[in-house]
């Protein structure tokens, strides 16, 4: 393989095959390739896009740069969850205990928040005595034993995704519909999945804002899922609001808690519901995914999932304490109300702005160095389409960082949109994609 | 500046300020910008493309990153020109002389043979003894005396070219007209020159084959040379035979020398004459390009473009009795002779394989290594357009290295193609590209 040759290829918009795509890789891992010729490539890519057989390879080699974890001693069909992010977006810690207690093993390994999204591991590490850094032996270990894993990515796992991530961070070539479905399946597959059920935001609080973006991730995933064996369905759900009315670390973990206990929160649980019965469905536990979206409710009703998110905080180091009693747990500094401006309907959020302004709260971080403060965050009293008074409460703001400039609740305020007129309903599940494509969901 | 925002705007199509491309080219001579994002940026510019700004801006900073010779205390106006490469471009060899003897003084530094093409400075090293190698003093001190002079590039001139340059080759990012004009240009205007000729080739026997791409980057290099305050005139000449009859590195010497001393090369000659008349026209010792060509055929016909040659020889610690008597030269231990196959006319060169070819008998380099021997050639007997009977020489080869598989002789034959008819007769010089742009050129 000669690499200058190879990013030529790409660079004229050739297909490579999947044998030169698994050797300029393989050679990028080992050093052989210097960055500044993978960097070339990234951005050749970027422009020429890469075929599903390329795709394929490129996933292939980076799965297989690091340990692919073996969990075919655990019984049963193996399903984990995939979202590219939002804000807001507890789903993973009502779905995992969820599903856990339908009888599909869930084999999560999750990442940290970054930039305006938050991340599955920062929240769980809001519980007190939470432990996120399994090693692949006590990941083992946990699945075997609760059905159910929680856990960061180790060193081992697709280590040239980490690689590449890291490179193409720094050489604007992150936004490349092929690079990223490349990058979150090297690493989901490397968990020992049997099936995956995808969730691809899309709206003003996304990574893809754009619908077809975000049909054309999903669709690409799903192809990559089913192009290695295992299958897949990808869901393009709305992250045009936050999802539910939580958003931080702590706050979060305590309004997933009042769900799994059986609190009604309409849009979260309906993406998770939708999730959850996908979930239980490839897992064998069901015979449609509607099906298994009843028998989510059903462990939900019967206080079987609670039961199991206990199991699982106690499995892994967390003082259950905290989730049977939340009002023990530290109050932020400051706690300013939100009131509304004016009367009317709220028809918008700015919702990546929601999740910047969070993030300043002390609930995210800008750079991977960040601190997090696990109590810092926003709830949410109203959701699109609700009607408001002048000087009712728009949201609650939790921090201990004192404002720099404009007062916190000034400028959450100016970050929702009230108007006269109620907005048009949309739905939150826009559309399924499975090996026939993308079409709408007409389910639930 | 941002280097990853700076690579993501040029990714995104937006225009690139003066300061940002300054600030950022700056910063990857310094190293504080690494190859890895240097080379990102590279495919971005390959995709995106540069406007005119912005490439001015990409050369000015090449050029400033070293030495730009000042040839001020030289009286008159010095004359440079520059061509992209072809196979048998000897005109360097015979216009320098003739321009420098119409009293344009022509500071030239060149460059070496690679690939398939040749360079001046190994055709000018086949003299014995003769120096390319000269010190930014020494070559400040031969154009002083002689009016002339061919040098090599020295490590002080654009360094940032250099490293830029590296780098474009091992990520397939040569192929960029900006990259490529403003590589071409940071060089030639470190010289001290006032005013540039431009020679871009196209055709078969080219760098850039297509003819819309050359005039492309005629009018690049055009706008560049006339951005930085240097009076610039491009030509687009064909490329697509071997210009003039000897492709080596002696035998072309040999060959310029004959020019000079007064021998018909109609083709060779006529791309010198109008090289030379724009020359001359613009180092102000005539009123046109046209006036230029005849002041230069007068220079070869008195003989003084041929003493003004042998000069320069001497100066720059050249043999000149090898000039004098080409016969004393050693001979190449093979010659063999390549016959005819059939008769009719030329209708055809492989010119790049023919480049290619010679480069295999010894007279150029496939690596920045390799050895030449400037003996080993190529004499051609007919022309495109000529008639041949089967059996007729169509050319003679002379190497020292016996051929690895099929003779020498047979792999040249199979490169020239012959018909039954006469093939349609082209201009040799496509088109003149000045400030006004892009014209078909009805001079001489």
């Amino acid at each position: 393989m000669n690499p200058v040759e190879f990013i030529r290829k790409k660079r004229s918009g050739q297909t490579l095959s999947r044998k030169e795509m698994h050797d300029f890789i393989s050679a990028y891992v080992t050093g052989e390739v210097p960055d500044y010729q993978m960097s070339a490539f990234l951005m050749a890519v970027y422009f020429s896009g890469m075929s599903r057989e390329e795709t394929a390879a490129f996933t292939d080699v980076m799965l297989h740069s690091g340990r692919v974890i073996d969990l075919s001693s655990v019984p049963g069909r193996k399903v984990d969850k995939h979202s590219t992010g939002g804000v807001g977006d507890k789903v993973s810690l009502i779905l995992a205990p969820m599903v856990a207690a339908c009888g599909v093993p869930v084999p999560m390994i999750s990442g940290r928040g970054l930039g305006h999204t938050g991340g599955t591991l920062d929240k769980l590490e809001s519980i007190p005595g939470f432990r996120t850094n399994l090693s692949i032996e006590e990941y083992q270990r946990v699945i075997s034993e609760t059905g159910l894993v929680l856990s960061g990515q180790t060193e081992e796992i697709a280590p040239a995704d980490r690689k590449m991530y890291a490179l193409r961070d720094v050489t604007a070539t992150i936004e490349s519909i092929p690079l990223i479905a490349g990058s979150i399946m090297s690493k989901k597959l490397a968990e020992g999945i049997d099936a995956l059920v995808l969730d691809v935001k899309t709206g003003s609080g996304a990574f893809m804002q754009r619908y077809e973006e975000s049909v054309e991730l999903a669709s690409a995933l799903v192809s990559i899922g089913r192009a290695m064996g295992k299958e897949t369905i990808g869901f393009v759900t709305r992250m045009n609001e936050p999802l539910g009315t939580a958003v931080g670390n702590w706050c979060e973990v305590v309004e997933s808690v009042e769900c799994l206990r059986g609190k009604k929160c309409p849009d979260l649980m309906e993406v998770t519901y939708v999730l959850g019965g996908a979930m239980v469905f490839l897992g064998g536990k069901a015979s449609s995914i509607e099906e298994g979206m009843r028998t989510c409710e059903s462990a939900v009703w019967s206080g079987r999932a609670y039961e199991k998110f206990l199991e699982l905080v106690r499995v892994q180091g967390g003082e259950a304490s905290y989730i049977e009693n939340p009002g023990k747990y530290p109050k932020a500094a400051f706690s300013p109300r939100v009131e509304s401006p004016a009367s009317g309907y709220i028809t918008g959020f700015d919702t990546r702005l929601i999740g910047v302004l969070a993030t300043e709260l002390g609930a995210g971080r800008m750079s991977v160095d960040d601190d997090i403060d696990p109590k810092a965050g926003i709830l949410f009293k109203k959701k699109i389409g609700d009607h408001i008074e002048k000087g009712e409460t728009l949201a609650m703001i939790q921090t201990d960082r004192p404002s720099r400039g404009r007062p916190w609740e000034e400028r959450l305020a100016a970050l929702i949109s009230i108007g006269p007129e109620p907005p048009e309903r949309t739905p939150l599940i826009l559309s399924i994609v499975d090996g026939e494509g993308a079409k709408p969901w007409g389910g639930s």
